[in-house]
């Protein structure tokens, strides 16, 4: 079973101060670029993998999707998405993504958001979600970008000439990382982007789009703090096809 | 036109020196990789972009290719080429890769080894061999990988622990880097592995496999220099298919 840190008082306290917690999608910068890769979802089975206080699935409900069905690790996270959640479209269930099983076919679209990079076994979750959707079907996540997750000390430093620059080793050595962000101990798992997509391809998933997220030039003015942002990318996202 | 650096006289003569251009695809520590995704050559028709003294070229011939096409903005690669290539079924052709095009459906395999990074546009590149292959014929290249070339200063550091550190920025500013390896000057074009992807995704192609080329175990025994490899990628294989 993947850490269940959601459930840890000192990072869900943390975890509900973040903007995208209090703004929900509209607090998270890269919002915009995944919205530009979504498909219609009037009428559609919809899956969220990680849905956590279930802003993605109330606005997928909004869209028109026919039923949402999001699915997390942490009771805290479903309690308050079950609590700000009226839509009877929208189910929330507890889900080791581990060890889930969907019934074959039964979506027509799934979604994650900063939900993988936990995962242990991606190359099972990737076939089992490829299983659970219908030819045609997209799915749609962002993960934390390796570059991000890989380093011993993930913090910026500065060059000689004063510029922010991160100081990336390990980049090849996958596995667990361990960092205390929100609180101590917090468990990930790092893969290349390569071995990310190539579980994909391998779980029989086409390869649509895959964005190593940036600030536009608009949101860079709106908050300069998201410059550093162009410096080493924080997130990755993949658009893949069944 | 692409600057023509391998002409620079202090460039080739240090190129020469390399263990790749000693040794040829042995003296490549990526080439076992590439090999593991070559498709069987026998009588395919081929084209090398970027073939620089052929070793590929004629490799593919010894694979029994029908034809191969070995292409070079280097006069000077392109004379060895030439000098050390015997087999009649190979031939080599100066090319400028920003213009070059090839007759529609007139290869089964197209190869490049580290050059498309020296492109500056590499939608117009993708979309042109895509043209040239056949239905489902393949093309494989490598590149140097963006974490590597992205940087303003190249080169290793050392972390409070001792660890190498690879000093990262300017990783989402695409765009040219000058380096100064082998000689001054060098010009490159900094893509993210996004931009690479999409422009192949954009062009028709299906992405196969994509590999963050790492030294395997027995390769750092026998080379402990390449234990560095682990730290940060320096190449990015692609296996795409028409």
């Amino acid at each position: 079973m993947a850490q269940n840190i959601y459930d840890n008082p000192e990072f869900f306290a943390g975890y509900t101060q973040l903007r995208r917690s209090v703004h929900g999608l509209d607090g998270a910068p890269e919002w915009p670029a995944i919205r530009e890769l979504l498909p219609n979802l009037s009428g559609m089975r919809v899956v969220d993998l990680g849905c956590g206080f279930g802003w993605f699935a109330r606005w997928a409900g909004e869209q028109g999707a026919a039923h949402v069905l999001g699915l997390d690790l942490s009771e805290n996270m479903l309690a308050r998405a079950r609590a700000d959640t009226r839509d009877p479209r929208i189910e929330y269930r507890m889900a080791d993504l581990e060890r889930l099983e969907l019934a074959p076919g039964s979506f027509d679209f799934a979604y994650s958001s900063l939900t993988f990079h936990y995962i242990e076994d991606f190359d099972r979750l990737a076939r089992m979600i490829w299983r659970a959707l219908v030819a045609g079907a997209h799915l749609i996540f962002t993960i934390e970008h390796p570059i991000y997750m890989a380093p011993t000390h993930p913090g910026w430093s500065v060059d000689g000439e004063g510029r922010l620059t991160w100081p990336l080793n390990g980049y090849l050595v996958e596995g667990p990382r361990t960092t205390d962000w929100l609180a101590d101990g917090v468990q990930k798992q790092h893969r290349t982007i390569g071995t990310t997509l190539n579980a994909l391809i391998g779980a029989g998933f086409t390869i649509r789009h895959v964005r190593e997220w940036r600030p536009t030039e608009d949101q860079v003015a709106a908050d300069p703090e998201l410059a550093k942002e162009l410096e080493r990318p924080m997130l990755l996202l993949v658009a893949a096809q069944r």
